[in-house]
């Protein structure tokens, strides 16, 4: 599906050597493709290139996908690229899993209502009956799947078969509060976000605004970040902070701190389906203009 | 010494019961005393009440604190208040210790010089003779004291000396990169203020901008604490924070939180000269407008 | 309704004169109520003084309201002083108008429905249908009053007429995107909020975004003010801004401006509804902690 | 002077059209330099592109400019594009302007002599004689250059005759309290920036601080521009934020206003000495990472 106005999104990564910017410029132009907005970085830490192109195709309907990988490919394999095209319009098929607090749900759900977030939600997945009032009013198909330590096997099996009934390429723990275990961290790995109520790797764990109270911080944060196998230790895709005094308890940080979660997570979602995101390492490459 | 325009400061501390504030507020009515600004703060967590009050005595020139002490002490009594005066035009004297870093000298200075910070600066301490030029320049007293492993303890009793002969009330470590002894720190505390470069508890310990930049933070941040003797767990007075990105290294995050630094520094000696800072166990109570 | 554990608010103005802190104090303390949170300011430029006050009764289920505006206005009035007591658990009526943007309405509603925001909403009013589901979700009802030029001073009437029999308190004019007429506008002086998508006094009037865009900003903002008789010129109450940059074209200024505006909105309703805000002249005294 | 680890910067603009980004990329790849960073902007309101490119010459020690601008020339004219290089090493010959205020001055100074900010600072000018002292510590020479409404013509020759003599490429009114002839503001279009103590376009013209606070607002801001013949009406290319509140009278808004002035300014010059600022009409455009 093709549209008028809206460009292609062409991203890629490999070593750093000369060249790297010239094979994809050069064959884009030859093709009579329009750049639109161009980012590279080249990662000293790890000596690997990244570059993310918006282009708008010579002739946007007869734009084919596949003729441009085997093209380009041809050119790429001496750079050992690998790459990735995305096209206009294009909506990533996005799952969000929640418990009970429901501040970033209503927030994604809003987002996603007005265009904001450019997503499809075919399936919100709970461990709790309680959001289902809100998922209806927006006719998303609500999941309550309870679980408890003997029966956690199964419903995460069940998860993941959600996730592939519904073709699912990004799964958001939108303050879903279970421990996930290493066999569901690992069948997520790089395709599900979470957003962590602590400006980590600080307060790690459960509890963080307590935590926070305790040591008389100033400032509480919150972290959005990938999910991969070391608890609250995975890639930071983005963080923000809210000032707080001697006069906010915990209860006062947990109700400041919700305005941050759900900002910090929208802005890690937006870079994530915009394909602004690049691992390097455990750190994350973000090409934003 | 007395100013025509300026208020006294009276703050005061006790166990939350009724009529605490009535116990100071009366005595200043009674005595014809203007109060121009009063906050006040009970802390469920400690049960302690805590007050600061900014007033303008009946008659500048006459107002006696020792009277004062004498007349409002025996109502206090009954409510085991521990309470303090500052006249209008106190300046707190304060020490810098410094290393090599200047970037948070040379901001303390220039405030001191142009007023902003209305402390006296009697000396400087340094382990390193390079920013005595910076402290001639100002004319104030350069005292460079090198140290190593095996002159620590002779060393920090130089300081512990030069601050009594000095008569110093507020020491400020102003990017000093020495541990401090045990001895010292019992010696500076609740006297002393660091600016750790971090946002505490994150990051304690060395090379905070290192350890940050490995964990892939997208923002980095400054810590203002009161020196205890647990390393880098004094009372938090003041935080600050600065965003970053994945082109950030090392050098460049030790290059961009020097302004936070500075600030954040700033912001805590502020609060603490003007009588805005007080200790509730492990965390700190600011009673500012 | 009262509340075991929540405080009675006091707030009160009067001409800055020696003893106006201990009328208050003193009265309290005689009484046996417990002041849990004080805070007072003395404007100099309108000779002014303001106090707010969080106390306890001495007996919770026993306190009468008219029986302290008896007591307290004897000793009152001989600082021309007037006061105002809130109820805990009281609940300021609020009505809520707005046109077809919704970020802020659906802000608003959440807040409400969750208890962030300590309101009662007993009815909306727009001059477009569009939102009436969002409002019926949330059982309240939206009053649809379309307006024309030849309409308005009936649509405005019948307005007034619903703020009437809904018994409302405050107005928020949450993207209400219509000039009210003088007529209206003094019927709501000081009792209703607006959140205008600038930072006022820049970018006053019409298509605040598109002007900021023209003008090349590197930050919009927004501005919560009340209500009075020269549009957009009332007296400010809260601000926030966003950074924005070259590449965000006037439609993008408008999506980013959303989350300030919604924030801003809230910040100054939380105050308003706490009973914190105070005029000064065109200017707001807030007494926070 | 080159470098051997540091990079060329390129820079160029020109209408919009296919192949803009290629002429540039595929220049670079055959002559075998090494791109470390590029990015590029498609003003969609003025129909122009721009692009900056950092990049390390295939043998840094042969480089030849005029080689480069030769070969690459060639290609360039069928883009009608207008290009620029920068030596690594090269540092803006840069004078400062300042009047009585110094904080500006004392910061940029400090930024100048820690090699936060890579230019040479020739000469300070100035219509006062006061900060001269601070010159002199940094051994820049002083130019006091008094003005009066009948000197102000001879007084602004001079001015121009100095930057001439010294060779200045960048101007900055570091607090330079004299309104500008039209002469002189067209001998620096486009060369000069200036920093302004308020969010313009608000509170243009004198005493910003004053009408801020006149109007109540919850923020003062700073903007950095450059100069052109329409009074703190150039091209924005920084602007920073400060909160304030009802207890802030002006004189509060002057010294809360300093340290974001000295930021908003110091960030306004690091983008331009890195050349990273383009002009797009009244608009900036500033490619950053």
């Amino acid at each position: 599906m093709t549209n008028m106005t809206q460009p292609w999104i062409f991203t890629a990564r490999c070593p750093s050597v000369v060249g790297t910017v010239d094979v994809v410029t050069r064959y884009l132009a030859e093709a009579g493709h329009y750049i639109e907005e161009i980012q590279s970085f080249d990662d000293r830490a790890s000596g690997q290139f990244f570059i993310r192109i918006e282009f708008l195709p010579a002739e946007q309907d007869a734009f084919a996908p596949e003729a441009f990988d085997e093209a380009f490919g041809a050119r790429a394999a001496d750079f050992s690229m690998e790459w990735n095209l995305t096209a206009p319009g294009h909506r990533t098929r996005m799952a969000i899993m929640v418990s009970k607090y429901d501040h970033c749900l209503n927030d994604l759900l809003y987002r996603y209502r007005t265009g904001q977030l450019k997503v499809e939600v075919p399936l919100i997945i709970s461990n709790h009956p309680d959001l289902e009032e809100l998922a209806k009013w927006h006719n998303i198909p609500y999941y309550h799947l309870p679980v408890s330590a003997e029966t956690k096997p199964q419903q995460e099996a069940e998860i993941v078969r959600l996730l592939d009934e519904y073709d699912i390429e990004l799964v958001v723990l939108a303050r879903y509060m279970q421990v996930l275990s290493p066999w569901l961290c690992e069948q997520l790995d790089g395709k599900a976000i979470n957003i962590h109520h602590s400006l980590l790797p600080g307060f790690k764990g459960a509890r963080p605004y307590h935590q926070a109270w305790e040591k008389g911080v100033k400032m509480v944060g919150a972290t959005a970040h990938y999910v991969n196998n070391d608890l609250d230790e995975g890639p930071i895709i983005a963080q923000g902070i809210q000032e707080v005094g001697h006069a906010h308890y915990p209860e006062d940080l947990i109700a400041k701190g919700q305005d941050v979660e759900r900002i910090t997570l929208f802005n890690a979602l937006k870079h994530h389906v915009e394909r602004r995101v690049f691992l390097s390492g455990d750190r994350t490459i973000i090409l934003s203009h």
